[in-house]
């Protein structure tokens, strides 16, 4: 697999790749005043996209850049990259299997089975299910299909950011959220030398940070409120790369911090985010990242699957 | 108070009056396929409107309109029109009395207090509550803001029009959801002649039905799902003139396919909507209303103001 960097030539080929098969998810500014800030705030509401997160934009392009197999896809997800490579597998008619740990609840793998894909549930960790599907893939020949490493994935993610400069061409700093890096990845290799990327990441969870730290991805604890979307143990390569050349800026926000941006976002704008889709936000609502004056700002809202019991009034 | 139906003039000095204090809420574009539609439908995300739904637009034209006496505004709504009148209240920095009824929960009240006004609390029902304010109006000479009648309130809601044919210059039609119309009665004041606007109407609340029958607003009785939101007994009369010269396109759908399009709504694309804010859609889902072949539809998603508990997927 290509571990390069993605150039903005890749990002271009990737939204030709893709068109029609993903949303172009809608941009809303909002007044200074809403969420506390002082200033306002673009947000990319990439929730909206197609199975509730930005995944399938990535793997529409992996999988559209590669000979399928007759085998299909394998992946290793429990969370939002199964589902998007789910509904890539159910969209091209092409079979896939997708392989989540033991700690996936019932209801994602369920959701799994529903798009007509094989789920093969086992091991406990997401490393224990990645194993088996990289077992499966050399037994099969099927296309693995990763969650955020790879040129064509990142460069698939990075077209948030060829839609969001399209939409507000002025933006000076865009703030993402951080897991495995795909999609901060794309973003920066987008706007590199153009604005500034900021990454966002959970003090639990700062793959970003420490690979920056080493000078090189390394593993990290995982745990915390975002773990379910943003629980990546390293940043990818790709990604990686991608962030150094663009002097991605890093910031850490605490899990409180992520839960209280998640229920402003829905008290303020009846958007229902997952937490990981909240993180971004959070740089600012916490003041970790604090915008000079007249510095204009947008967040991607990156994911949504989310039970929104929890967001419910107080009876 | 002026009961005529507004011009496009009105709408555009309502645009003018209203800039800065509302948002310019997005529109995403959805593919054939998505709610288990054969055309692309442009859903208009007014729930992303301050205090979740359109109502701002209107409160806030009516007041800017007027002048607003020393005892503040005067309103009665335990509802989305409530926490409109609200929030410009608190916006403008003038005082405000919202009369509620009894059944409103104890949740919605306590929200209404949040913005700093007074909330007062009486009748069973909402036409008690509009008297008790008409009555305290009479004794303090507040301006009442009506949640549906008036050219102002009407204009306000028809600069959700406007903004929709900004964004998407080639609409055909417009589906939107009914209560007393003031919303509707906006959007096709805007409309006439250059589109068509289809009316879509819990049957348990059938306002514009019953006024296009009778040949006049008449009292109908309200129940179902969306009672909450678009539970008013009659039509305004602004919006009635406004429905009759534009030739809005009368349907009803049954509390079921309400339903129905909410889950949808959630299902693919993560948003949230109320009853009535999902009631619009229900006419496509449900096959109500059926586009010609390359018909443009959009769609208002008009409020949010839900209890997301029920849209958790089952564990």
């Amino acid at each position: 697999m290509d571990e390069s960097a993605p150039e903005q030539a890749d990002i271009d080929a990737a939204a030709q790749r893709i068109a029609g098969r993903v949303r172009r998810t809608p941009v809303v500014d909002l007044e200074p005043g809403a969420f506390g800030l002082d200033h306002p705030v673009a947000l990319k509401l990439e929730l909206l996209q197609h199975t509730g997160s930005f995944k399938p934009r990535g793997a529409f392009n992996r999988v559209l850049s590669a000979e399928i197999p007759p085998a299909g896809l394998v992946a290793a997800s429990g969370g939002n990259h199964g589902l998007a490579v789910a509904h890539v597998a159910r969209t091209l008619g092409v079979p896939a299997e997708i392989f989540v740990p033991t700690s996936s609840s019932p209801v994602k793998v369920a959701r799994l089975r529903s798009y007509g894909v094989r789920a093969v549930v086992g091991g406990n960790y997401y490393a224990d299910a990645y194993a088996a599907s990289a077992d499966r893939a050399r037994e099969t020949g099927a296309l693995v299909v990763h969650a955020y490493e790879g040129t064509a994935t990142v460069a698939g993610q990075g077209t948030v950011a060829r839609e969001l400069e399209q939409q507000r061409p002025d933006v000076d700093t865009v703030l993402v959220a951080v897991g495995g890096g795909g999609l901060v990845g794309g973003i920066a290799a987008w706007y590199t030398g153009r604005a500034r990327v900021v990454s966002v990441e959970p003090q639990r969870i700062p793959t970003l940070a420490a690979a920056l730290e080493h000078g090189r991805p390394v593993d990290v604890d995982v745990s915390g409120v975002a773990a379910d979307s943003l629980g990546a143990r390293r940043l990818g390569t790709a990604a990686y790369g991608a962030v150094v050349a663009a002097g991605v800026v890093p910031v850490l926000v605490p899990d409180d911090a992520i839960l209280d941006a998640r229920r402003r976002l829905w008290d303020e704008t009846r958007i229902a985010a997952e937490a990981g889709g909240a993180t971004a936000l959070a740089a600012l609502t916490s003041g970790a990242y604090r915008p000079a004056p007249g510095e204009r700002v947008a967040v991607v809202v990156c994911g949504g699957n989310t039970d929104p019991r929890d967001l419910a009034p107080e009876t």
